[in-house]
């Protein structure tokens, strides 16, 4: 019964839907399910609940689901597992279906070559529109994509990609050669898992060809897995610009001793940094203790540059993520941080003269000297604003200038540098023009 | 010569290489090639580049490449015009592509109906696969697609779709109806552009129908397009995160005014909330002035709280975003941040205590009260980092709460939120753990 209501769906359209079930009932559609369906199907559960399922399935029904799930998608489970766990996996597997799974698992982490799937259709450019259809026909069953057809040589090498409209749109007895205009968009298993996302992004398509050195054709990657590429990349950089590793992990089902950790890492090396704060406020302390209402507006003051610094540095990582310019051309983005930093520096800077002037109009609150003490806080905040949007924009550039991540100089680490700095700033303005003053 | 060339490419494949040319030879591009490959390539070049290329064709030939332009992106270019410009463009227009122009930028922004297309191919369920074959072979060359077939009743009314593997795979006499699962995901076009994208992420499709109230279908969203928006929301939620407006726009070419407005308003805002730490630092004059040792580890103390605040706001907007939960989890969540607040405290707070306890073994720079001194940073660590975690946690659900972007709270608003907070922290901690002593 079961097997008649569900024979007029496609696996991939059901899928997505039994992939919500309670844990028992996927057990249990998983012992008597179709073997694509239950592929396809497990390859939409969530990690935690398909380690459950495994263990809920006998030896023989595990293997048969291992062997027939999509070969990117046993990566990308066989990835998360324990090595332990992933060993018993392997063993489970086919001779032939194990050569895969390790060649797969043997390419980097958020490599290309750790998404791709080799079920793909491949046809050759002497046969007809027709014959190929035929082709298609008779193996597509169990392709990962029909959307693109791929043409290759005797020796395996790729000639082009054809987009099935092509083919659909042409006489039937046209030879596929026709249809190719020799041009393709091509990935190696070492790229990126980024780079494809570009080529993605720039090219429309829905799948591209995987190549070796020798531009043989060994996988494809499809546009769907792009979709989940993109938000893990975004949610990487969104967690390392909040000032946290990234998490790798829904926030509610880590553990609290990872997230602890990942938390703390950060923090700690924030918090030396900013030890370096109380090392400079050390050395200005008799110029506190003759004047205390310098004081007052260190915070002031210092997150200002903190916060424009924070704002540079996400713009400028954003757009190195999305290529809008690269390194070398720093001196462009230094040029526009020099004015939108002396700019935002003025409009804070007035508007700190003026607070502190108005009270002092109104109150004693700042003392006799108050005109100084306004003058110090506006000319500081200039410095400072101007300091914040500089290092925050060429500190992103330095990072991945020697190979790391921009996405490193977070809002937070940005806001200690310009800390520690705009410290320096506003003393020593405050000692030019404080001198026979308050100092 | 040219257009022999260029023959034997599908338009879509060659455009986004055309689209680098420089603006002189794409306009004489745009004068002699095929109507369809200018279309294309029209809509892979950025937006500076579309205008100067329009004034640089003839009327005619500005009206003959506006008519040919797939609707989305006509209505993506349309969008970004200003109104009287607009105008002009909608005036070029024959009757029946000025209606279709008309009505979907008539959506709101960000919705659906602003990104779909009306080229899809729709079939009927009585016809059989040949028939349907022959139908896409006749009247498939100027559709967006033909990953996706839609099956529509007499009326329009949209009965499922079919991925065109379904029809490469099925013998040619079979109905198209026996194909049919019943099932279909559907958007409407007054949907939010987000809701899609979730969608296709879930789904995995290619291509999703758009149907109005009475289920009639009345165009297409494509996955190409579901990347570009992908990368779009994540750039607005990155430079909200870091104290911008949205940019809407590259770094590099944004101009120096709009740059500085869509900063300067966000600092602004962040400047006369920071005003309130130089208002409670005041409020703790006379301490200072007792105890200037004080002062030295007020932007420690604070940042850190800060730091932390950021870390919280920052898992916790992507995790909506990404629909991990919802508000009305918000319970679980402020749980796990008193657990993780308490726990990240304890560490720096500890650190905090014996970075003082250490200088003061080897120096007397913190006086003989160093031990209060060391107390007081400590336990205020505690309680600021805390404090700092529900504060980042909670604020975007408080947000998301009211109807507001939850990404707004971001990592320089959470930290100047927490700044003059605690600051009372930290005062409030020294004058009871002082009293007698310093104070
Ligand atoms: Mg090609
Ligand atoms: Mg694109
Ligand atoms: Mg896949
Ligand atoms: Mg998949
Ligand atoms: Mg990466
Ligand atoms: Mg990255
Ligand atoms: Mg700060
Ligand atoms: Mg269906
Ligand atoms: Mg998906
Ligand atoms: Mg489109
Ligand atoms: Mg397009
Ligand atoms: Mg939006
Ligand atoms: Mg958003």
């Amino acid at each position: 019964a079961l097997r008649r209501a569900l024979a007029p769906w496609l696996a991939e359209d059901l899928a997505p839907h039994l992939a919500d079930l309670p844990v028992e009932q996927l057990a249990m559609l998983f012992r008597v399910g179709p073997p694509e369906l239950v592929a396809t199907t497990f390859a939409y559960v969530p990690l935690e609940v398909q380690k459950r399922l495994l263990k809920l399935l006998s030896q023989d029904q595990a293997a048969e689901l291992l062997n027939s799930l999509p070969p990117d998608d046993r990566t990308a489970f066989l990835n998360e597992l324990p090595l332990d766990l992933a060993m018993q996996m392997l063993a489970l597997l086919s001779p032939a279906e194990r050569q895969v799974a390790q060649a797969l698992l043997a390419y980097p982490e958020h490599s290309v070559g750790r998404m791709m799937t080799l079920d793909y259709v491949a046809v050759r450019p002497e046969w007809s529109v027709r014959e190929a259809l035929d082709y298609i026909r008779e193996h597509g069953y169990d392709r990962e994509t029909l959307n693109v057809i791929f043409v290759v040589d005797t020796s395996g090498r790729l000639i082009d990609d054809v987009r099935v409209r092509r083919l659909l749109l042409s006489p039937l007895d046209r030879p596929v050669r026709e249809l190719l205009d020799g041009n393709y968009a091509r990935l190696r298993p070492t790229d990126d898992r980024e780079h494809a996302l570009e080529l993605f992004r720039q090219f429309d398509r829905v799948a591209l060809p995987v190549t070796d050195e020798s531009e043989r054709l060994i996988g494809i990657i499809t546009v769907d897995d792009m979709l989940d590429v993109a938000a893990e990349e975004a949610t990487e950089d969104i967690q390392k610009l909040g000032g946290t590793e990234a998490l790798d992990e829904p926030y509610l089902t880590i553990t609290l001793g990872r997230i602890v950790r990942k938390r703390a890492s950060w923090l700690v090396v924030l918090f030396f940094g900013e030890m370096l704060t109380a090392t400079a406020m050390a050395y200005f302390e008799d110029e506190i203790a003759k004047a205390v209402v310098l004081a007052l507006f260190v915070p002031l003051v210092i997150s200002s540059g903190g916060n424009a610094g924070s704002q540079a540095a996400t713009l400028v990582i954003r757009a190195l993520a999305l290529g809008e310019f690269h390194v070398r051309d720093w001196w462009r983005v230094m040029r526009r941080e020099l004015a939108v930093g002396v700019l935002l520096g003025l409009v804070l800077g007035s508007i700190g003269f003026l607070r502190i002037a108005l009270w002092s109009a109104v109150s004693d609150v700042y003392g006799p000297h108050w005109l100084g003490v306004a003058g110090t806080v506006g000319c500081a905040l200039v410095g400072v604003v101007l300091w914040g949007s500089l290092t925050g924009s060429m500190l992103p550039l330095v990072l991945k200038r020697f190979g790391l991540d921009p996405a490193t100089s977070s809002a937070p680490f940005v806001a200690t540098l310009v800390d520690v700095t705009g410290l320096v700033i506003y003393f020593s303005v405050a000692l030019v023009l404080l001198r026979g003053t308050l100092l």
